[in-house]
């Protein structure tokens, strides 16, 4: 049923026509990284997708993870599978050679990470936290801490997890009230975290949290939360697990999807305290903590793409086989000939096209060290590409019609599973108001200008193209004029909190839809030139232009709904009294 | 967690106001029927709702029904509730006297419907079924068939059910293939039906079936099908209940939602043929469906107001309940003040009360016997109201953070219900191609046209109130104008088959939004003449008001963006070929 397929053709595109991969390799003076080692690597991934993750990820939505005696056991097979990934060396990619790293680009880990993403989300989610851990230690623990947990957590051996919610604080990481008490060289840790994903399981013989808590005598609110390594297992001279530490999953929440990743209640100390290990300064932690949330944010935006591209080739794969039309002659056709099957399905390819083309254009930032357009675009990621995956992933359940309802086809996990990602890792208000404060706001729009004026140069480009793309090439100028008109509306209103603050959603999904158009349009430009000059596979670039086309003309109009949300401001939203709803 | 309570203030000024439930009811001729008793029967419903039916909504959502011995074993108390809602005279709210019906209006029975709707739309869904059945056998069954089963669906002692669907017979009815043979006074119908909600349960002593099936020598196609009723057991000669029909529940689904109404694969004629009996002439079935499926596609979209109700309700209680804000001074707040959560909560608020406006003025249409415009706003209810819905109870989960994504709140099941909405009963598609077909370019736009024309009157009165509503007023006249083009182009470009079906889903959710706004304008001109006239509660006068300018201001924006993608054609829809999706 689920005959999943990495789409190599596309990510090579993308790779090599909007990154510059080769440019961007060269650059940062990795000599032997290039298209060709991207595609082997590429493609290496797509058969561990196919042959091993995907065939499980039924599995794991059925057959859900439990409590037994000696914490989370997963659900059968997770183990195997990710056995064969740390064997694979695909924990190691991105990380850095001095911890067994492989040093590859981010652009092409983020690549890689589609794979997972895509063939199964709830086993994917356990690596991508383990990454963010990772990131985290790298930048912000002392050597010694690197030195214990660094490799084997580069290596697979051991995964990682993020613990900072708990029952009373969710957004509001102010409320933090886990404690941490100095004892020794290490701290002694209490309290209980929620919606701890893969905070426990079998497959390793490790799992390091990290943990925000407070000191005694903390400052109150957010500048008062440190960050500490809790291992489950503390280690032993050799650095090998040894005792148990007093950090247990006391259960598992009941969700709606990504049930085969195990969601965990994690109560730290209910034996005296569980040892903990400060990482960097004390007090310090939520700066910590968002090195780590910004590397899974945008890899909570990939998972959005990765259930998206799912859903997309299981709706195509019905449309061509699900036999309903009559010809006048009495032979029989299949819906993908339908009108609106074939508009859910160019939405469906046009959208995952432009999420895979931002995505990666994103990633690539980091490894050009442009830190301004990289924490410009996270929240976009973040925030457009999982909302957009709630329309995608629902117009795949309505291309199977009554058989998207029925659990067995496939398409509703993906709708139920994709429904967490606008929530988890800051939700989708927390990424619209940090693009419209601190990544915008704050610097006087500057970012987000100097973004708009790359995107005038492209569109002048697409707008070349004529003919067939006239109408489309319209629409991207409509919608780049109304980004510029919301970013104005954003820096004149700046000092009424309510209208930005109630506008920023609709101004994130503004910018989402113009990055989106934007980087089809320059796909089109890039692949019309490549036709003109005889080079690629003239199918998959004519392909290209019709998506360009299609996501221009019926995704782009959408920016001037939004902006007229935008500037219509607050007044309405905040009008009512509290008890009148 | 789920305390339901019915609204009925917004019921009533809908009733009152746009409706104009007297007048409706004088010139009906119903002299004891006035707003006073619509108000006493609304009260006593949501009584039921709330004491009854909402109590077990989670509960059939968590035990599913199951096939025992007998047959489908519905979940604990639902049998219950189904003697309650029975006594309580409900199921005949609506019916003719002669049948021991009260002859109340439709619009008033389908206020009440709104009630089981929002408390519990699995439940609700027996019930839809049973009226639809009931609308059939009255409008094309024989004197005989009234009289053997009429007065009994009518009084809800059994219940009715709707078989259309097959395996290979979806949106295509014309492939269904179930037999019925010629046999002394009946038929034997032999075949397999899929989908058929409530198709078994042991609530009642019987369950009462109308099948299409196809005679034999029948033509090929949807003019060779016929309707047939099915009972479960055969009636004696007094009209009770008595030898076991040849027709049994083989399995249920496995579903994403709904979970309290069993969706059962009917078997028939495993044993030789089930008795069934025509329903009016022999190969005219098709249309007999439709008087089924017209009145269930209204109670569709009503239940997409009644799931966006319910999730509504649930949010804005977790919204005042959930303290995450900190104040500079310290003190905590609820997130019902935060800006983006406001915006949510508008929107569900807004987009509900529009919902409810169009439901109950399109239900009017009904009592009016106003044709014309009943089969008009029939595809938009449905479509329109059921899309929207995706929307809404999408909110609620997000409102919720990430405790929508846990089941026990409650609101991810909203969510999950609302899914089928768009598909059964006729998939938005199907819905959106009888909008430009049957009910626009069949009557070459008169129909819409008149609908715009009271619109375009509405919207003038909008326009004068001026202040506040400036913004919002504009923004009614631009959807109008909107409606417009889109009727024109739609008039322009007829002969382009691919245009129109490629273009039909945006048209029909433009003039979903467009009547939206068109009845939330109206709302609030009423509302202000109310307010001057010092007549009604000022309080639920002003929160309309607010109510409406938002859903003017950021909703019907939304118009503007349909329309684009709606003139811009089928050619980027239709471009690609098969192999490269």
């Amino acid at each position: 049923m689920n005959d999943y397929k990495h789409p190599l053709a596309d990510a090579e595109f993308v790779l090599n026509e909007l990154v510059k991969f080769d440019e961007l390799c060269a650059a940062a003076g990795l000599e032997d990284v290039n298209t060709e080692l991207a595609s082997v690597i590429l493609t290496e991934a797509g058969k561990l997708g196919t042959g091993v993750l995907a065939p499980l990820n039924r599995t794991g939505d059925e057959v859900h993870p439990v409590i037994v005696d000696n914490g989370v056991q997963e659900t059968k097979g997770f183990s195997d599978a990710y056995q064969a990934y740390v064997e694979g060396g695909w924990a190691t990619l991105t990380a850095a050679e001095e911890f067994g790293g492989q040093n590859l680009p981010n652009v092409l880990g983020t690549a890689v990470n589609e794979v997972w993403q895509t063939s199964n989300l709830s086993f994917a989610l356990c690596p991508l936290l383990s990454q963010g851990a990772i990131e985290s230690i790298s930048h912000h623990g002392s050597d010694e801490l690197k030195k214990h947990f660094l490799p084997k957590l580069v290596s697979g051996e051991w995964t990682g997890t993020m613990n900072l919610t708990e029952a009373g604080a969710g957004t509001d990481l102010a409320a933090v009230s886990t404690k941490a008490v100095p004892n020794g060289d290490h701290y002694l840790i209490t309290g209980q975290k929620i919606f701890i994903t893969w905070g426990d399981h079998q497959m390793t013989d490790n799992v390091i949290h990290l943990v925000l808590a407070r000191l005694p005598g903390a400052p109150a609110g957010v500048k008062g939360i440190s960050l500490f390594i809790v291992p489950k297992f503390l280690l032993d001279e050799n650095g090998n697990p040894a005792d148990r530490n007093d950090v247990y999953a006391v259960s598992l929440e009941h969700k709606m999807g990504i049930h085969g990743s195990p969601t965990c209640v994690m109560s730290f100390g209910d034996n005296g305290g569980a040892v903990g290990y400060l990482v960097g300064e004390e007090h310090n932690g939520l700066a910590y903590m968002f090195t780590m949330m910004n590397h899974a944010r945008q890899g909570v935006g990939l998972q959005g793409l990765g259930v998206s591209e799912a859903a997309y080739q299981l709706a195509v794969q019905f449309a061509k086989d699900r036999i309903q039309g009559t010809k006048k002659d009495g032979s029989r056709y299949p819906i993908i000939r339908f009108a609106d099957v074939r508009r859910m399905l160019m939405q469906m390819k046009s959208g995952t096209e432009a999420m895979r083309a931002l995505c990666l254009v994103a990633a690539a930032e980091a490894d050009r060290e442009n830190t301004a357009r990289q924490e410009l675009l996270t929240p976009i990621v973040k925030g457009w590409v999982t909302e957009f995956a709630q329309e995608l992933t629902s117009l795949g359940i309505q291309i199977h019609g009554g058989m998207g309802f029925i659990e067995e086809t496939g398409a509703a996990q993906y709708y139920r599973d994709a429904r967490i990602l606008p929530i988890y890792e800051g939700t989708t208000a927390v990424q619209a108001l940090d693009l419209v404060g601190r990544k915008t706001l704050m610097n006087g729009g500057e970012s987000l200008q100097s973004l708009l004026d790359e995107m005038a140069a492209d569109i002048s480009a697409f707008e070349a193209l004529g003919g067939d793309f006239t109408l489309a090439a319209q629409q991207c100028r409509t919608s780049l004029d109304n980004g510029i008109a919301a970013r104005q509306w954003l820096l004149d209103t700046k000092a009424d909190r309510n209208a930005s603050a109630s506008a920023c959603v609709n101004f994130m999904m503004l910018f989402g839809f113009l990055c989106g158009g934007w980087l089809m349009a320059k796909s089109a430009v890039q692949a019309q030139a490549k036709l003109a000059a005889g080079e690629g596979d003239p199918k998959f670039l004519q392909a290209k232009l019709i998506s360009a086309r299609f996501y221009c003309e019926h995704m782009m109009p959408r920016t001037q709904s939004l902006l007229a949300s935008v500037i219509a401001g607050g007044e309405s939203i905040m009008a009512l009294d509290e008890e009148l709803f």
